[in-house]
């Protein structure tokens, strides 16, 4: 397993143990890595708080992200594809897009590499959660 | 003056006031206001803490948001304009674009109607802080 993916992996347990939606993310540059986050609508009472947004919020303000990869367990909606797109990430390494196909042609349209590795453990996990949490997961997804 | 977009630009005043970037944005429904905000990233060390973002963030969790509109004292960027395709806001009130042009074309695209009412007011409120505070400026749309 990819080490960064795993940190994403190992942030959305980690929200799900809070009682929160599965999806981590982590922000890598150079090898390193940046920050981690995961989806924090139910633990801080917050919609725009996708783990994507997390990540970001905790990275502080960088000067550039055009050196960045970004690493998520699930697709990016259009609200974290927008924020990908206006910040210049060039690369998005994804878990999977099976449970949530997202904003992949956008993010393409406008010159982001898209890496799908599509793993079965991701789609486990998501599949999980929506299963007993329907509400929820409609309720991030505005699937109202 | 509208009322709902005269509370948007006292929010940012208010946040240029703080020593941040004067952008503000409210959210509506049924003709009451029912979240404010304003850009933070200096205030709160954030990149994704745009106005609209902040006001998104006060709004706690909505059920819907169909029923709303969104009011920016600037037209929104990619972030903000994919937060509001993905939670299926279906009409944005700017201020004006004229320092910023933004994302339109692609919130129209989905289906978002978007009024500019093109304020000198919020013409010369951007210009001053674009004029004294010029990286910060480029920082916050990421023209590093």
């Amino acid at each position: 397993m990819d080490k960064f993916m795993q940190a994403a992996i190992d942030e959305a347990r980690l929200g799900r143990s809070q009682g929160g939606i599965p999806i981590g993310s982590v922000l890598v540059r150079a090898g390193k890595l940046v920050a981690r986050g995961h989806n924090k609508r139910v633990q801080e009472n917050s919609a725009i708080k996708h783990g994507e947004m997390d990540c970001l919020t905790n990275a502080g303000r960088q000067a550039t992200y055009r050196d960045t990869v970004i690493y998520s367990t699930l697709m990016p909606c259009y609200m974290c594809a927008g924020t990908i797109v206006q910040f210049k990430i060039p690369k998005v390494v994804v878990g999977e897009s099976r449970t949530f196909d997202g904003a992949r042609e956008f993010m393409e349209s406008h010159g982001v590499e898209v890496v799908d590795l599509d793993l079965q453990e991701c789609v486990d996990m998501m599949n999980e959660f929506i299963n007993a949490e329907p509400a929820l997961w409609n309720e991030d997804i505005m699937e109202e």
